[in-house]
């Protein structure tokens, strides 16, 4: 049996297909916009497709837009390993989130190709559809629907801000596949990512070994007072949305401290109602996003949110409604693949420290249903979902490299 | 000479012509939105100038769209009586501010017609362009051209956020009018105006004689920090500029309380970028309304907010931009103009009060070239710049009245 360590992928060419991926939707500030299921979204998609098309996979694509690019295995009826990220991206997102984990996929296809080297169990790589949930809420959203957490029907009637629901277009930009969601059984699914924070760079590791995942509660929150002339209206008895918004703000922020290490707390989203410079708001949507490893620490915070906002309303004399719109419970990921993965940063003599993702990744979906971890790489200054998220090539490199490690240690090299 | 108590205006005329107009850019709602220089603000105009030549008045528009309407004095030379206000709204506007004290300068034409009175002086009905504000910045754009305070050539120049000039827009619904701005000499200016606020109401007072304006100073400002992703950017390292706009708006409303009486301070309007659930915002816009009857006091506020703003960036990490992008010093009507009011009020037996207005009026930029004042008539709850604006029809009359009589008394009632 070979022995996997003894492969090297091809970093400069795993560099270059990030790169050329990159072009689609880039942005004046170098970064990417390429919004799920827009006309970018599926250029990029066909690009991909194409490649693998050259690398000798067999591609299919589910009803939910997954799309599943195949090497097949000694053992074809064996349950495939398989590895990927996303395409889409986030409004003003970077070149290497998801993109990264995907064609870290393909580098290794093509390199076991160049070495004709057989697997036992075949190797798909898969690019989730909607992992930002930017464009459409929530995030994460095919993964789950592929480990069977969300109904296919329902989903696909989601809407964006405008109105246009997943399956129209899925229909529109042609990735509504005939596979059924879910059909295929896994062995075991890494991905490799990013990290999108600060702490492998700060401390000079080159590979994360994810151990798990934050998990995550997120809040839309509508505070309604009295829209009301800016002049003539005396201070106290002003009923003004965006001053209790402000608060809430002010409180959110304070929980995110309250609750360290391991929490994160953020509000990302707001519109004002009217939003004129000389009227007094009378309604504010906002969004809250809440993070922590520890389940309990996040009922916590639930609970605190949920007084607070009670009672700043009530002090101002608003009035508000609260809805959870996603709650994902913190994730631990499977001890083989974890193994695998710090096996595979030892024997190709990479620094690395275990981490917890306080993003959330499809990853977190695939582990109900799958032995599940990832691959993290530092990016500069920690910065992810800004046009400025960066990382160095040799990052790119190393993530890549124990990546094909553990891949072919899981789908057993020949 | 007739005494022009005697003269009673029609409060069912003028109510009802209140209700036609209102139909023009009704909301669900009960109110109206009809931004300056729509095809809705055209509609309003055409229906304006055909009531004034149905009542036999001559009508010109200026090189800013103001509209003059003129029945004719006895003494065509001598200097106008003028009186009017704006048919442009808020974008959830109500349908008595600007309009009311339009159609009840009509309503006195009318009255005048009906006994086939004359006058000594002309009197004009005139309808601003662009009192609001709202749709192109800053608010009482044209009175303001009009008495000298702004330049035509700047003003036409002046954008919406489409990118749309005030001059394009005034050509496309046709109001570029040939009269020279600011050409019509003026004997004194009274605009009668529902108060948008709660004083009168409560006091049950019928008529507020208006003896000033709040002073007010608009700021536009903008708060720079890091946009990054909210699950792994750690709180400690964040620079998220919508926590330090948060902060901000609590601390304008706590210098609205620290100058109280006569002070008001809002954030009307606040824009997150890129507002995303799950991005630290890396941007935001944010609008302050400054206003307070004392010139000092408005300094002090200025000096607040500036040196406020600079202790929370710094200790957020962001960096800002401060504009003021309004200035008016509190406005001192006219003895002459105030007292008509006061003596017209009490002739007509209505209950009244001194008051300063807290909003600004197109009367303010008018007082700086002729004699003016205003009359206030209550409006429901104090509500104004909302869809639930309200009046009472005998508020409507009686503000009506006490216009007819002092416009009488000043342009001399043969």
């Amino acid at each position: 049996m070979k022995r996997s360590r003894n492969l090297r992928i091809d970093g400069d060419r795993l560099w270059n297909s990030i790169m050329e991926v990159a072009k689609i939707g880039a942005t004046d500030k170098g970064g990417n916009n390429r919004l799920a299921l827009t006309d970018l979204d599926r250029d990029c998609r066909d690009l991909f497709i194409k490649w693998c098309k050259e690398a000798g996979c067999t591609v299919s694509i589910d009803k939910i837009g997954n799309i599943f690019a195949r090497r097949q295995g000694k053992n074809p009826k064996s349950p495939t390993v398989m590895t990927g990220s996303h395409l889409d991206t986030q409004p003003t997102g970077g070149r290497f989130d998801g993109v990264f984990g995907v064609l870290a996929g393909l580098e290794i296809i093509r390199t076991l190709n160049d070495v004709k080297a057989e697997t036992e169990h075949p190797i798909d790589i898969v690019v989730w559809t909607n992992e930002e949930g930017s464009r459409f809420a929530p995030a994460m959203m095919a993964s789950a629907v592929f480990s069977g957490k969300y109904d296919l029907d329902e989903t696909l009637k989601i809407k964006d801000q405008g109105g246009v629901t997943i399956g129209e277009e899925l229909e529109r930009i042609g990735y509504s596949g005939d596979e059924r969601v879910g059909e295929r059984e896994l062995y075991a699914y890494l991905e490799a990512h990013i990290e999108q924070g600060p702490i492998l760079e700060s401390e000079k590791k080159d590979i994360g070994v994810v151990t798990g995942a934050h998990g995550q509660r997120w809040y839309e929150i509508t505070l309604t007072g009295v829209e009301s002339h800016a002049g003539p209206t005396p201070m106290d008895i002003r009923k003004d949305a965006l001053l209790g918004s402000a608060q809430v703000i002010n409180l959110v922020n304070q929980i995110g401290l309250k609750y360290l290490p391991n929490s994160c707390a953020t509000v990302g989203m707001l519109e004002v109602y009217p939003n004129s410079r000389n009227v007094i708001p009378g309604q504010v949507f906002l969004t809250i996003d809440f993070r922590h490893q520890n389940i309990d620490l996040l009922d916590y915070m639930d609970k605190d949110i949920r007084e607070g906002i009670s009672s700043i309303t009530k002090s101002i004399g608003l009035t508000f409604k609260i809805e959870e719109v996603l709650y994902l419970p913190p994730i631990i990921f499977d001890d083989t693949c974890i193994n695998s993965v710090r096996k595979s940063a030892i024997e190709n003599g990479y620094s690395w420290r275990e981490i917890n993702s306080g993003a959330g990744h499809d990853a977190c979906n695939v582990a109900a249903i799958a032995p599940t971890s990832m691959i993290f790489i530092p990016c500069i200054d920690g910065i992810s979902h800004n046009e400025a998220e960066n990382a160095k090539p040799e990052w790119i490199t190393s993530g890549g490299q124990v990546l094909l490690t553990s891949v072919t240690d899981l789908a057993k090299l020949i």
